[in-house]
């Protein structure tokens, strides 16, 4: 594995549960309540990411475009997403998401809304 | 992806680990406690899910019916079922869904028992 | 869904991170740190369980024996497993699970060492 | 399964989201801040992993030599790897997983940044 960099993953992955908390206790930004997919683009080939956000009563909001470069990771906080659309805090929703190359997604939250931050992390389902 | 809404994920699910924590500290609804199934259904056709209830001591109780609309996520918290009976907080159980269509299940509890919530998360079960 | 009892699952199941944590906060039994492995034989036969403890510095301990009856969820602590031996607090472990027809197992822990409980949960690994 | 020990698992796997959070609160070890790989080698026949650490600007480090022995778990915090270099706390990370034999992986953090820690567990990638 030393001399190659084999792509390694799923293009279409998806995070059913996705909220991000509406408040938050504690420094920022390190303990700001949020909601972030966790990416790896292990391969050789940079991967251009999209990302749609469906919701309980409205069409999907997208793409958002995120790009990882070739060997390389990408922690997205889902808060810091803007175009097209900031996602609303404190509102249900889910995220599909479709790279053009093999990348391995992780769902995780911290929800800090009460005095000790609370974790859940999950790989995501890939499609 | 922009012109197409394909289904996406498994007709059949399973959370082994069920349980509503029976107390909760902080302001409800946000922090009562609660175990939730977060629902994706991405594709072009509605969903129709029946969800069984399964018990350590007694025969399953369902079908619990639950409607997705084509392209839209539904976070369930399973403390909101009533139909046909409400789910026993502070008791072990384990959940099937099954769908007439694909979709994506993550199962998600939130405990605040104690001073400060828990959280845990995993993708569900596809069968 | 409602006339026949399919089973689902997968017969072997691994536990990669067990840990008892060895102190706990608040009134036991409900907030005692513990490790469980939540199971469902949603299926119509009753299921016999075969469970085998990993160790970092020693042989495998095992077999413990579960029964999980038809259409039935079984949420076991670790803590309470003494047949053929306690599991010790405070010690890494796997854990191995082999069953004579499909479940589905979920590992979930509370650690309640600090003065609020912490809650992780994943699927288990269907081998 | 008392009189063979089969391999059980995947050869490589992936944890997405790495990060060691940078602060603890309560007695060290055991309540420090981590992210720990668990593996349990299941079969007759010892296990030798290339673990290597992805980031986001920089190209990865490794490979981390871990051996995990025949029927043995192993729990490792990604906080003592040291060679070839130690992995920085607060950064954002992934990992990749190579073994020459079967092995299973679970991915848990312990973040005691705040007054309780917050766990999170998921199953790795199985690539």
């Amino acid at each position: 594995m030393s001399t190659d960099w084999p792509a390694i993953g799923s293009k279409d992955w998806v995070v059913a549960d996705g909220y991000i908390p509406p408040e938050s206790t504690g420094p920022a930004p390190d303990m700001t309540s949020h909601d972030s997919v966790c990416m790896l683009n292990a391969g050789a080939q940079d991967a251009v990411v999209e990302l749609w956000v469906y919701f309980t009563n409205r069409e999907p909001s997208g793409p958002y475009i995120l790009k990882i470069p070739a060997r390389r990771a990408h922690h997205q906080r889902i808060n810091d997403l803007s175009d097209p659309a900031v996602v609303p805090h404190g509102v249900d929703y889910s995220l599909v998401l479709r790279s053009d190359v093999p990348i391995v997604v992780q769902h995780t939250r911290l929800d800090s809304r009460q005095a000790a931050n609370a974790l859940m992390s999950t790989i995501a389902y890939p499609a």
